[in-house]
């Protein structure tokens, strides 16, 4: 997989030769390029901002640096038989990043990321490159950052590590929470490894067992127990097949209970009557 | 503000060193220490991780390098008057973090960060420092990094950016997509700058018109189609007192309806039947 990074801060972009991504790098997997957009600015002061048009605050990032990067870009991987490319540009205002779309990105030969700072990019620039590639507007959550950088660092995290071969023995995709499978949808429970007592701290007794079924139900637990109340909406959201019998039994100990009436709005649990976050 | 990052990969942060965080710390605002989590460890191999009690894949992070880390930034933060720390553990099982949740840590004295690897750190060292204060376990997003290193370097650069101070001329909260005011909830539209026409795009006209109230109607309604088209899910939580005639006709025009039986699902908006994604 081909990734170009053009930014005003390429010096961010460093974790790319870090860890994970930098080993695939490495190893050849990964063909990372990081541009500096200043590289395609011609006047003295290397302007890539003006004011915006409409008048207010902050500074829109102009059309021209943009597009001649874009194009020379575009030039080299064609060029060096990259492949289809998918422009990804992080910006608040886009779609939400999610695993899913990680996987679809994870199928792309060539990524291209415009992570921008102040007010955004002129949007000509995004009209103009969808009408010859795909185009992803993504935001990474709701928060606001200083600019896309950070984004793009999590955006190829989360693409990378789904490559073939990319994932080392101490790590696996299997249990992860929002993988497809039995936790979809559920956070993943606690942890522990030795010793067994840290600080006067042991472990769940359930866990030196060694009944597997018994492990496998105390961890089903602890998901659901986790998923309730870090993340309600995830649970709302789980279609009643999703639960087994001890699933539920496990849920009204929680406190939730099936919602008939929310089904129009993909609601299918609730917080019984009484029962405080 | 004193922000403390434990991690094995402390190359991850070099971020830190640039742009706004950068500028923050080279002005005194911020005051940053990354340490290496093997510098706690006492073995040949500086090991980190061992197996997971009950079996299963992957590794998990040791009690001790982590306790004995803690312990010495605590230590050393204490005695240099940082003030009451605040923990934040980075994990797809967390809670959802938010720009509220930024708002929040922007105001406190003292952050220490425990980005993890592999399945995550045993959970007592999570138990044990949440007796001493207080912890927020967060995820910055429904997608899974390879570690928390990316999700330090959001959480940082959220935060830092609202430190008083920290932002320049050319950045500006007001108009923030989440921010509190106006737009709250509703994404920012496009921006533009100059010049007037690029590769035969030109701007749209009202920008020009120097027209203040309609150049500000435009932007509100920019933001509601982008709004209804990229999170709809904003759109249908926008209670109705948020919307004013113009914004109700908008919404009527973009396929919107009120939804009367929404309400206790917290859903007040919803796409008219046959109106398409």
């Amino acid at each position: 997989m081909r990734l170009d990074v053009v930014t005003i801060f390429p010096e961010y972009l460093e974790p790319l030769n870090v860890s994970l991504v930098g080993k695939a790098r490495a190893r050849g997997q990964l063909d990372v390029h990081v541009h500096d957009l200043r590289q395609w600015t011609y006047d003295r002061h290397n302007t890539v901002d003006d004011t915006p048009y409409g008048g207010g605050p902050g500074m829109v990032m102009k059309t021209e640096p943009w597009g001649d990067a874009l194009d020379s870009v575009l030039a080299d991987g064609y060029e060096s038989g990259a492949g289809t490319p998918t422009l990804i540009v992080p910006t608040p205002s886009g779609r939400p990043f999610t695993q899913e779309l990680a996987v679809q990105l994870s199928e792309r030969p060539w990524l291209i990321f415009t992570p921008a700072r102040y007010e955004g990019i002129d949007r000509r620039v995004i009209d103009e490159y969808a009408t010859r590639m795909p185009v992803h507007e993504v935001s990474i959550g709701d928060y606001v950052l200083a600019g896309g950088e950070a984004a793009v660092l999590v955006v190829t995290e989360a693409v990378a590590r789904l490559l073939p071969g990319v994932l080392g023995n101490a790590e696996s995709h299997r249990d992860d929470s929002f993988a497809p499978g039995a936790m979809a949808s559920l956070l993943e429970g606690p942890v522990y490894t030795k010793p067994p007592v840290w600080r006067g701290r042991d472990i769940p007794e359930v866990l030196l067992s060694g009944h597997h079924g018994k492990i496998a139900r105390w961890r089903r637990d602890e998901a659901l127990r986790r998923t309730t109340r870090n993340r309600p909406d995830l649970i709302e959201r789980c279609e009643p097949k999703a639960f087994d019998k001890k699933d539920r039994e496990m849920l009204s100990i929680l406190g939730w209970e099936p919602d008939p009436e929310g089904e129009p709005y993909g609601r299918f649990w609730r917080r019984a009557e009484g029962v405080e976050e």
